[in-house]
């Protein structure tokens, strides 16, 4: 980390749209193109990304008295509560305390010099990103949504609440856009349609892109594969697009 | 409510698993087996009931000084903080606050006399499931998870922290469990398959239900009609015998 270094924040407000699975891919597209990346898991209560890097099992150790050594995958350098506590046991703390220990990773962590530092952003509009918008004036967001409406509508109200703090909103990614058979090859729009596209109309931001439900990303979250490792996958295709967009709005 | 009503909190960890839609069609289920139902909206900041519900243009109206007057939909009383505030306006608000919001939505919401007052808690396992447990000792627990390892890691951590503060876990929902081609009758296990019962064996607990991913769900959420009113369909028939279950479960 340093001042060159670019935070991105990934949040979508509503849980489960795949939120941590896009930062994975994101942060692996951006080191694929030969950027310095650390992808720092914000849920501090429902971590899930070492569940989708495949590092479950390894743990951060501590340099000195202060420094936080994250792990690393992929030439990625990775930090996130479920690398330092037993996963078995359940996390019961409060707002507040959240918040210290956000800061404290951004700060602590021996994150050497970064390109990007993606910031998987825990759901709800509550108190982290309203820490990070204090603390990080210059975090920049992308938005993550479903076809749904109600997840659409709470990635707005995330949406509004960066702009209202000034935060760039450097575009909106649709996630889960439609599912196609693989028998007969029908393509089901099975929650919804085009509530990206709206999203950013309303947002006045890009849409960045649509990535499609497909079985290897639900793998790929799962057993630790990422598809945008494959650049001539479906997916890894479209992530490499967003990369170069997000990239190019950055210039 | 008084003495007699017994709380029913649906819960997930992780968000975007159809907590709301499962805690919304389960409240109609049990309302239509001729129980007074409640159904409080404990995602202060994410709320979706109002959108599930089709009550997102209705407004909770105060009665004299103290109490606040529900929305009635299907005969059930609904409250959301969507039904209190602008859709439009984001609300930036920390922890302590958000857990005094639902003890007041609690205590000051005119309930009348319910049997179920069932809860849609918030993702994760911070501030409001804590206070709950904390202030009502009682309340039971659905726990719901997808079949995704991810889902089901975090829903299980809820369910520790309920049995570490020694609430009862009623059983574990299933949701988005598969999904059919209506063209060529295909059954896919997009999420993955059978991790309702891996939760439900580590926690226990029964597993009440395993409920299909269908368009009829997912317009249900977005348009407002709510399967389990219909008791004919697939979805109906699913939620009916769960709703036996847990009553069967309670005597």
């Amino acid at each position: 980390m340093n001042e060159n270094t670019t935070i991105l924040a990934i949040g979508s407000g509503k849980g489960g749209v795949g939120k941590s699975t896009v930062a994975a891919n994101l942060a692996v597209s951006l080191s694929e193109k030969g950027y310095d990346v650390g992808l720092l898991d914000g849920d501090i209560l429902g971590y899930s990304i070492p569940q989708i890097m495949g590092i479950k099992d390894e743990k951060a150790t501590a340099i000195g008295e202060k420094k936080i050594k994250p792990v690393e995958k992929h030439g990625i350098k990775i930090m996130s509560m479920g690398n330092l506590v037993d996963d078995n046991q359940p996390l019961i703390w409060r707002g507040p305390i959240l918040s210290g220990i956000l800061e404290q990773f951004i700060k602590d962590v021996q994150w050497g010099s970064l390109d990007f530092l993606l910031l998987d952003l825990p759901p709800g509009t509550g108190d982290i990103p309203l820490s990070l918008m204090q603390q990080a004036k210059d975090t920049k967001f992308v938005i993550v949504t479903t076809p749904q409406i109600t997840a659409k509508d709470v990635a707005k109200r995330l949406g509004l609440m960066a702009q209202k703090t000034n935060s760039e909103i450097i575009g909106v990614i649709e996630n889960m856009s439609y599912f196609i058979c693989d028998n007969c090859d029908k393509k089901h729009y099975i929650f919804g349609e085009g509530e990206g596209e709206i999203l950013s109309e309303e947002l006045e931001v890009d849409l960045l892109g649509e990535i499609p439900l497909l079985k290897e990303i639900r793998s790929g979250g799962d057993i630790g594969t990422i598809p945008a490792l494959d650049k001539e996958s479906t997916i890894g295709k479209i992530y490499e697009t967003i990369g170069d967009d997000i990239i190019k709005k950055l210039k």
